[in-house]
């Protein structure tokens, strides 16, 4: 057992709700302990019923799988969004420790050279390292700002794959970012949607996103240029409850065709390569979680454009603007 | 253009139900037309939204993902099942035509040598060809049987890959089947629960399922043999309704506590080897799909049963039986 969990707040809120069986929602890294969890949960008198199915976060609500056979969700390793489920939903929080704070105390002379104002950014499970980290960099002279998003971001810092609010509130008064956390993702759309420096850990150390992306924006001007031709399009909109942007779908549905080509509305749940084969469009536009577009589109044949993108396509605009996930999109 | 598509009963089928918009659900080989058939529905002043996800038949209803923004659902080349819809649907017959008749005749001596009674089977695709096929066989002197299956299978002589009730109807009247279609799973599943030889095609000509059927059931039972050191069972129920065999699922977990072990249940969309990696259980049962624990097996790591070779595991029964849907597993 790698990870202590401290299930007591979880057996406290299930107590709260009186029920009697529990939908139990884990991250992919957490499925390993799927049977341990179930074990607990059993041992104080619960039903459990595991998804097996892969879970992208609290935009992912499998409500209507689970409700006819279960009376809520459990999701762990998530923090709460603005989505409704049909079914309570409890979410677990899951502590990581930041593993970099060596590396972050080793490379403090070198980020001096940056600037004095550091805005902080993290993902839900590392957010409450957040003022240590704080902490820490004042103690070296440094000022430091963590950004308050939007209602859709639960807790000041936090970004999201598809929200960066948190450091866009901040961005015009710090001289750099620093990303407390792990993945490449989340600092990317942070360099992309601020144009500020962002800086991230790895094993080896510290690193800027600036070469990644600058990496990252050629392959997405490589997928616009191959979707300048294209006359048919496939609208991809995701079933999952946080993802379902359907009055984007149909908004960018009527630009394609007011600019004289055909467009489709698609609709599926997990967004694959293989589900798209089969069909005869020309480009895809990814209107679900805007890490598809970004993250796996070497793994497909066909271009596969954001929401934003499209925009460049159609309109020829040449800023690159990161795809967020808003409320007016649904 | 390939496939010559008749949609006028679809567009007197959606005129009476007076419906706006339509839900497009295609299988994989009918993808390719998405665009053509939106198009021809659009014409006619219909809003349309594809489905993207693999379809596998009338088991596989996605209307919690299209209740919300469609009003019926339109499905392609399935014929219905006693499944609910919370928004109509309406079945497309898609019919084929036997590719395989020049090599019927031409193999008709050796089929003689087999006996004199035949019971024909087919899927739903190809099922309108079976009259023809009947017809040929008397004028070659044998007696043709076409089985009624049950309530889940609507054609006389059709089989699903989990019902092969049509052809045990008439199994102990004829010498042997033949498989009037395409792929391998439907005549394997005739030839494992009717014990009969069963004779299918492909571009050769035409061949006995019994190799076959000895090569998988030397599968099934290595993958039996496998389990049988099992303590910790996974249970695997699928989120598509016409497969959620959840009263299935319950009594397989009270017999593997009852014997014992340990058993969770693992709800999931559609079932892929990706998918269990995380999880730690040393056996999975496949309550889903019954050809996913026999078409699949050989891309899972673990070991993947199906209901009816659970009870081979942990009774030490010794017949096999092909596992078939029965609406009492819901």
């Amino acid at each position: 057992m790698k990870y202590n969990f401290d299930l007591e707040p979880l057996f406290n809120g299930l107590k709260e709700l009186s029920v009697k069986s529990v939908g139990l929602v884990l991250p992919e890294g957490l499925k390993i302990y799927a049977d341990y969890i179930s074990d607990e949960l059993k041992k104080q008198g619960y039903e459990v019923i595991i998804s097996g199915n892969f879970n992208y976060g609290a935009c992912d609500v499998p409500d209507f799988d689970f409700d006819d056979v279960c009376d809520c969700l459990v999701n762990f390793g998530h923090a709460p969004l603005p989505v409704e489920s049909n079914i309570p939903m409890i979410f677990v929080e899951v502590d990581l420790v930041f593993p970099y704070m060596d590396l972050l105390k080793n490379n403090i002379s070198s980020l001096k050279k940056e600037g004095k104002t550091v805005g902080l950014v993290s993902t839900v499970n590392y957010v409450k390292e957040l003022p240590k980290v704080k902490e820490y960099l004042e103690s070296e002279g440094f000022e430091v700002f963590i950004g308050k998003g939007n209602n859709r971001v639960a807790c000041a810092g936090q970004v999201l794959g598809c929200d960066f609010s948190s450091a866009s509130s901040i961005s015009d008064k710090v001289d750099f970012f620093i990303f407390v956390g792990e993945g490449r993702f989340h600092p990317l759309g942070v360099a992309i949607s601020t144009e500020k420096k962002v800086f991230a850990f790895d094993c080896d150390g510290i690193y800027s996103l600036n070469d990644y992306k600058d990496k990252i924006l050629k392959e997405r001007f490589g997928a616009i240029f191959r979707a300048k031709d294209s006359k048919k399009f496939g609208l991809i909109v995701s079933a999952k409850k946080g993802q379902k942007r359907m009055a984007l779908t149909k908004k960018l549905k009527k630009k394609i065709e007011d600019s004289g080509f055909i467009a489709d509305i698609i609709l599926m749940d997990e967004v694959t390569p293989d589900k798209l084969y089969g069909f005869d469009y020309d480009s895809f536009v990814v209107c679900a979680c805007p890490r598809i577009g970004i993250d796996d589109a070497k793994r497909y044949k066909k271009p596969l454009l954001t929401p934003k993108e499209l925009e460049i396509v159609l309109d020829g605009k040449e800023d690159y603007v990161m795809d967020e996930i808003d409320q007016g999109d649904f």
